[in-house]
């Protein structure tokens, strides 16, 4: 899927019922939002949740989902590669076929040591032959917003970390933080290989992005923070109108809401 | 909080981060949407989901939350009346101090017969006196909408009904389906008790509903519908048009949504 002719837009879902709405509405595939699934479940975005509550969540989305799921899986949730990769494997062995893998520290911000993240993406690249599921690697880097230094430096930084990656064989590079166009073609050309870009204000349209050579475009936390952002303002005309516009206009029916419950052919059936 | 000089406003979350939106909002007290929250985890609205996992997620959304947390337990998750007060007792157990109990089947859409929901009631009066949590018990019934017979019939066995949950010690009485301020005015007459209604298409507006005598409007699943909106309005949009406005635009942020994984007090200090 990852075709840089076609960019795969590909929405990020906090539950069943966001990543089975994508699903009805015909996207080719689905990934979680670190951040959205987490404060669903009452965890703030890193590896608070740990990764036995995560699995299970990725498992209850994959079990209804038909089409492929990604997961995000922040820093890896282990400190060696191979607690990374054992991690890694879970979520696969609950139903995932992609995950994300970040660079840095939620926590302090700080990047991890290249080497370091080069040893667990090997880790991954084994456990790819090993568990029977030739899963994809989306290797992320957070250089562009905390490496050192003026944004021509953060923006080498994380060419040099992407294309780290991409040598250790990362099927996917996820330059977190870029916006605009030139910078977006400065980093396609730079690497010649799929990258991911996340929906944010002032990003080219689909299009544009195709025309630049991105392979993925994703969701990010964006349907969750537009879904929070409509019961803010749900809330208010309630609480200060009294009425309940923002809840009834535009809105799903029961029958359509209750069907997300289920897998996509037993809801048509 | 029932009292019918105020109405009071009860928004029904989903999950952790819907309720918490909600409880910034200013809402003093919120609830959970059975069909919202299970759906949300991968069941369809009913008891397929299990009283242990129900009050799991019961137990994640009153947690983080300060304002007082009520639950929907579908038809009480029990065959007879004492089962029904043990799955009651395990959401109580889990932080809720309110709790909604039907009086139909999911799965046939039957109604309960009446002596045997009083007999479910009269179990909760007696846990109410005896688990320590003097629980809010919104008994609700769908007469309304699955009785017999044309509408004033079944007008009349939903105040049949509503009428005897009052007397064997309801705190609230939820009569589903009631739309149309003729019909809502007739309800509260009959039982000049606090009554629920149920955020619709129609309704009037909270003004209108304190002036009807209303104790309590609660959103049900409308904030579970209007978010999936959104998802299918941002999805038709990105495949469509590519662009990305309808989830860029009157959405929160990363720390707006990150800090609804916390306690409101602990989010603001």
């Amino acid at each position: 899927m990852h075709d840089r002719k076609r960019t795969l837009v590909l929405p990020n879902a906090w539950d069943v019922a966001s990543a089975r709405l994508f699903e009805e509405e015909g996207f080719s595939a689905v990934a979680t939002s670190s951040a959205g699934l987490m404060v669903s479940l009452g965890y703030q975005d890193g590896e608070e949740i740990g990764i036995d509550e995560l699995a299970s969540a990725v498992g209850r989305i994959a079990k209804v989902l038909e089409v492929p799921l990604s997961a995000d899986m922040v820093g890896g949730f282990g400190s060696t590669p191979s607690d990374v990769a054992k991690a890694v494997g879970k979520v696969i062995s609950c139903g995932a076929v992609g995950v994300n893998i970040e660079d840095f520290a939620h926590t302090t911000k700080a990047l991890v040591p290249l080497e370091d993240q080069l040893s667990r993406l090997r880790a991954l690249k084994d456990l790819q032959k090993t568990c029977g599921v030739p899963f994809v690697i989306n290797a992320r880097t957070d250089a562009f917003r905390f490496a050192p230094g003026e944004q021509d430096a953060r923006l080498n930084e994380a060419i040099r970390r992407g294309t780290a990656y991409r040598d250790a064989g990362a099927d996917c590079v996820y330059p977190m933080g870029l916006v605009d166009a030139g910078s977006i073609a400065a980093y396609v050309e730079a690497l010649d290989f799929p990258i991911n870009v996340m929906v944010r204000k002032g990003l080219p349209p689909v299009a544009e992005l195709q025309r630049l050579g991105v392979a993925r475009l994703s969701f990010g936390p964006s349907a969750s923070y537009a879904a929070m952002g409509l019961l803010r303002r749900a809330s208010r005309e309630v609480l200060e109108k009294g009425t309940y516009e923002s809840l009834t206009e535009g809105a799903i029916t029961f029958d359509e809401l209750n069907s997300l419950a289920a897998p996509k052919k037993k809801a048509e059936a």
